[in-house]
């Protein structure tokens, strides 16, 4: 049968979430996962362009390019920290996959649910080589749209059973552990950060404010503990006290990036830092005593985007929710673009 | 009425053509490039970022954002000249408009052909500050899927009543001269492109090799003419023979983009060049004498695209040739992503 070649198939938000149901979000996480992992591992293959920003006084729109030499990826995606006031996402996305042998878009995808299960896939990814052996507490603080992912995520990959839930607004802890009732863990909502990281093995600090911020200070912090920052994700945009940083081994995912984007932007450009992808290839070791305190100081990039797409490129077709977009021309003969406009009339 | 926020209006390629010919593609065009210069005249609020471009053995990949600081855009483009021959088009393209303060999409459109006509629209808006008052003739060298876009431009901005057409593939050039039979054009098939240029008033170049070629040389171009270089867009993809360049005024887009894909790519860096904005607002000269050969040397540029999707935001509604996207998530309360993800079965 010929392919239709002006169609693109499109996976929307309706279609995403059934997709989730249909696979089970455990089963879509872990799967997930393993598609980062996979293209952690050919690392040296993907073409690692900085993200292109375009920065405004109340937000950014970003574009998030890649390429592992045979497809193409990109993302839109914004974030406005201010869009939850006016009952707005402070994220939302979408992205693309293309072949680059034609440069044919082969996949649109809404990205808004997609990325923030693949942020979190990411996160129980590198705690799966950066935790305390059998961790089984986490503390989460800032309870806002990409915490019940992380919990999920952690479940699913690492065993987490207890959480220990704040957020400065504890309607955000409410709706959190409303959530994530029915999925077998041993909640904790607490009054401070202090409290929440008190007997956690794993802290995730997911708070969404456009500003340094303090939310983890140096007296917070024992050893033994594995710290995944995922807040500190834009310039300015801090979660942690620089004091912890210097306490830590840190673990990133593409320095260049995170040098300007990540909580090490409050260190100087040569402090040592480890990319996860040579702790997933072996060429470096990930934590390497009990006593340790291992920073993730992620901040999403591109290859993490492509795998997802990936994923539900090889999904989406056997569950069978998604729609075809006719999104390209295609004239008969491909020089006559002109003819074809002439003849649709 | 309460804005369905997960919405965003989609203009597929049949919505694209069926609105072209709702509007007519002579108004369209006029319309269009009226567009074009109005973005051209506020040059400076324009965020002006070099394309982001992925390039391959086989062609490349480019994401084109801009922003005047209210609305943001990108465009997908691809280029890859061997596509003809297996049937794909060598270029094709969608693109989006934004809202800078919220980075929530508008709109998300084919580009395939709106590149054709916004292409076309640009090269007509150059010529008409810099071809030979009473232009009447003109050649086109490249006779594939621009060139009667750029005819119809041409004769409804600048009343070009005469062609002449040339093409290595006389194929292409019967195609064109078939398409182009009823708009009321004189039209000669050329057998060279030396024998296209005699009496030509303006010369436009759009040929498609992935390469240095010279398909114009110096001996064939006198004084009194207009070039309108397209073809040349690339790195390493031009079309004239340096000679020519150093008798022309040069006219560009965006100089440090120009230098990198144009023609000039030819030229010293500093070889003075005018950007057509400065034309455009009078602060430089276009054509100051019968004699002087100008050339346009376009690459396309973001903030046509820009235009280009700023116009068919202000036409689609009106015609209602489009269709509604649930591309982005909208829980009832912004945190609650995952909770919309749970209740969605």
């Amino acid at each position: 049968m010929q392919k239709k070649l002006n169609v693109v198939p499109f996976v929307n938000v309706d279609h995403m979430m059934k997709i989730i149901h249909a696979i089970g979000i455990k089963t879509f996480l872990v799967e997930l996962a393993s598609y980062i992992e996979e293209d952690f591992s050919r690392w040296e293959l993907f073409d690692k362009t900085p993200r292109l920003a375009s920065h405004s006084s109340e937000g950014v729109i970003e574009l998030m390019p890649t390429s592992d030499g045979l497809t193409y990826s990109f993302k839109y995606v914004n974030g406005h920290p201010k869009n939850t006031k006016e009952g707005l996402q402070t994220v939302t996305a979408f992205g693309m996959l293309a072949e680059v042998g034609n440069g044919y878009p082969v996949l649109l995808s809404e990205m808004t649910i997609l990325t923030a299960l693949r942020t979190a896939a990411t996160s129980a990814l590198a705690a799966k080589y950066l935790a305390p052996k059998n961790a089984r507490t986490m503390a989460i603080i800032g309870n806002g749209a990409q915490s019940e992912f992380q919990a999920m995520a952690f479940k699913a990959m690492l065993g987490i059973t207890d959480l220990r839930l704040f957020d400065i607004d504890p309607e955000a802890s409410a709706k959190c552990l409303k959530n994530l009732a029915g999925f077998g863990f041993d909640i904790t909502v607490c009054a401070s950060t202090q409290e929440a990281v008190e007997g956690a093995q794993i802290i995730t600090t997911v708070t969404a404010d456009k500003q340094y911020a303090t939310i983890l200070t140096d007296n917070m912090i024992g050893g033994a503990v594995h710290i995944n920052a995922i807040g500190g994700d834009c310039p300015g945009k801090t979660e942690l006290h620089r004091d912890i940083l210097l306490r830590s081994d840190i673990f990133v995912e593409y320095a260049p990036q995170t040098r300007i984007e990540g909580e090490i932007q409050q260190l100087e450009k040569t402090h040592p830092v480890t990319e996860m992808f040579q702790v997933i290839n072996g060429e470096k070791k990930g934590r390497t005593s009990a006593a340790q305190i291992t920073l993730f100081d992620s901040v999403g990039f591109a290859t993490e985007d492509f795998s997802a797409l990936r994923y539900i490129r090889d999904r989406f077709a056997q569950t069978g929710f998604y729609q075809e977009l006719d999104l390209l021309a295609d004239p008969d003969e491909p020089r006559d673009l002109f003819g074809m406009v002439l003849r649709s009339i």
